[in-house]
């Protein structure tokens, strides 16, 4: 007991309430006063939605009720319930009791197993040891950037994109490089452009199929060009498809791994958006390295990193095998019917007004419109222009610069049809009232 | 569109499926091959548990059914099953359908309201706030570091201790001191030991009360004088109370926050261990800063960092008020009704045994073990002493080398009674068949 020695005198001292303490003889103080500085990585964790949508300091019209198209959640308006199947699955797991303690900070096995095997194809194969379940598709994204890149290296993210990419990237000291999506191609990828931005540096390049915010989908033939990029650019992929399978009957996902042997994917995905309950918090990685490029090296990586802090709730784990194995293709169907209704409502009605031009999405719950400026001069940007919007006609909806693109706004289309309709009915009245031709344009005034 | 140009030709290739492209003209490549590394980061990333447990590669006595000791995990046996309240509170938010959606990052406002009326005391006085919900403890530890530590700077961890702090602070590039608990004070602080390691770096004190891997109980007396150091040298408190209130009826928790109004402490906690469902990973910060030393910055840190990848599961979030309210104060009775127990018993059983000095525990759900190694010449160290136990009798206990505390191992006393019995008596067996006279202490071998 003596070698630790009894505790010196020194330390009977209470605690001086000025958070000061005077001198007390031998301990010697480390500095005179109390400094808590907030740390580099939190001063540059920066979420651009919150910054723009925080500063919109304008009221909504008292007379009008509010329709907020601007949240990328489709629970919000209780018209999409997830499927009674899905909260079965739930509670089953609750009432076996086999689910409330710790697994394997990658997830525990048998739901790892269900995952692969409910993603498993012939052209892009999956088995447990592929699937790392996360705490989110955003703790997907964190994990695969966090393995992927070190400070001082880049990666490539889309334009407009999910602000996501960029928060992370950035607090991680990661360079974030943007590379353009073409509204007129559908936002398909400016391949061009995008190539000229790889460097030595580039360690990922970050392909969002279906898109948020564009409600884009990738055709197979520009998938397999993006590809051909990565292979020949030696640039691995993270593929966030967290709204894979989300696409309208006119057309077709097609996951990227399912496209390429030799690029190593990293592809996201989860519960969130296709069964309609993105608060559980169950994402997943699954990883495509079939040229053994990734290796182990990068498994293990992922391994240790998920370790930090744990993955997702096990109880949703528990769940996981009747939620992909039982939850009925009907309920797929009704959503997705939904939203292609919606879509068309949406850009039916949008492209009619003057000094719009929405572009038509193919998947996801999101469309982009852009806003001729020139026609509306009382508002400096998007930003300003939806703005008013809220303070006019209380309808919100986010603007584009929050994506990096400015002079578009993004209109969620998960909404009950009735407010859908509202909503664009209100936009239309708003337009008129701010729209001026532009000079030299007198003939598209006359229309 | 011709502002975009078309696609070029040289676009238009096949992915080559030997990973490596032709020169293909225009665009020069990056690199001729592939190259994909894992990042520092994930090097960092160490869990020492993983990486000692990993490595014993000893298979259990084939003769004798395993009985682990070692996982932290009161759930593992179904002994310790949660109050039926906690499951029909997860029941009732599942059915509401109203937790399936997004909710702010840091938690939604009522379910912090809750956290915060829990734990609001006169002498610590706490709002909505003032609290984080995480994706467990694991999560909240991690946003108090990363908030508070640059890479570079330093925190005091207590050896022993769990082993993620270490594991998240070396992860993000901040360097751990260590400083030591004492076994014959109970594992109360070496204080001046602690305050000696103290530099114009060190940016967090982690004191871990209730204690794992101790199952210590710090005095209010002992509290005061760290709280003590802490405000002398100006160094802020993350206080890890994940087994708060868990304490047997012979002692007392203090909340480190209730002691001190001076000193500003983030106290970390969650359901894992009280409400015996760790596998839901709800955690939360509780920020104490009454001198608004922290101010608004570190909040807005914690706000920052918690973007990264969102909070908890929301159907957890929205049974938080149930389970709070609602679980019987009989249910906390009988669990540490039943811990006491076990300790009692583990802890005479194993003091009987000649070569091992057991610590006497006060709260959580563990016991260390000393090994008089000297005794035990065929083992080098508690590694191997724990080793050869599960070769030959097919009893697992951590070694506490995983703690940074060699010649202990850890005892976890939430099995069933019968086991723990069976696995005392193993361990006497094993201990009476390894143990030898030190030389020069013959009184002692002829006892």
């Amino acid at each position: 007991m003596q070698d630790h020695g009894s505790l010196p005198s020194v330390l009977d001292v209470h605690v001086n309430v000025t958070g000061r303490s005077s001198v007390l003889g031998k301990v010697k103080s480390r500095k005179a006063r109390w400094s808590v500085r907030p740390s580099e990585m939190s001063n540059k964790t920066f979420n651009p939605i919150r910054a723009i949508v925080d500063n919109m300091k304008v009221k909504p019209n008292p007379n009008k009720t509010m329709i907020a198209l601007s949240i990328g959640d489709p629970t919000v308006f209780g018209n999409l319930p997830t499927d009674p199947e899905v909260t079965q699955a739930m509670k089953d797991a609750l009432d076996s009791g086999k689910f409330n303690g710790y697994v394997p900070s990658i997830g525990c096995l048998s739901s790892r197993e269900e995952v692969a095997s409910y993603y498993h194809c012939p052209e892009a194969p999956l088995e447990a040891k592929d699937v790392i379940l996360t705490s989110g598709c955003s703790q997907a994204i964190e994990l695969c950037l966090a393995v992927l890149a070190n400070p001082g290296q880049n990666i490539l993210v889309p334009r407009p994109g999910f602000s996501l990419y960029r928060t992370l990237a950035e607090s991680m000291g990661i360079e974030v490089k943007l590379y353009n999506l073409l509204p007129e191609k559908n936002w398909e990828i400016d391949l061009k452009q995008l190539e000229s931005l790889i460097d030595e540096k580039t360690v990922c390049l970050i392909v969002n199929n279906p898109s948020n915010p564009c409600g884009s989908v990738f055709s197979r033939r520009h998938l397999q060009k993006i590809l051909a990029v990565a292979a020949r650019q030696c640039v691995p992929i993270l593929a966030d498809e967290i709204y894979g399978d989300m696409v309208f009957s006119d057309s077709k996902f097609e996951p990227l791994a399912t496209l390429s042997s030799n690029v190593p994917i990293l592809s996201c995905g989860g519960l969130a958006k296709r069964w309609l309950v993105p608060g559980w918090r169950m994402g997943w990685i699954l990883i495509h390295d079939r040229r053994d490029i990734f290796g182990n090296e990068i498994r293990d990586g992922l391994v240790k990193l998920s370790q930090r802090i744990l993955g997702p709730c096990t109880l949703v784990q528990g769940a996981l095998k009747s939620i992909l194995c039982r939850t009925p293709q009907e309920f797929y169907h009704n959503t997705l019917s939904f939203l292609k209704s919606n879509a068309d409502l949406c850009y039916g009605a949008l492209a009619a007004i003057p000094g719009l031009r929405p572009i038509r999405p193919s998947g996801a719950m999101y469309l982009m419109v852009g806003i001729e400026m020139e026609h509306f001069p009382e508002f400096e940007n998007d930003v300003e222009f939806t703005e008013q919007l809220v303070a006019e006609q209380s309808v919100h909806c986010l603007p584009a610069t929050c994506f990096e693109y400015p002079n578009f706004f993004r209109v969620v289309i998960t909404v009950p049809e009735v407010m859908m309709l509202e909503a664009c009915s209100r936009i239309q009245e708003f337009c008129e009232q701010h729209y001026h031709c532009a000079e030299g344009s007198q003939e598209e005034c006359d229309k």
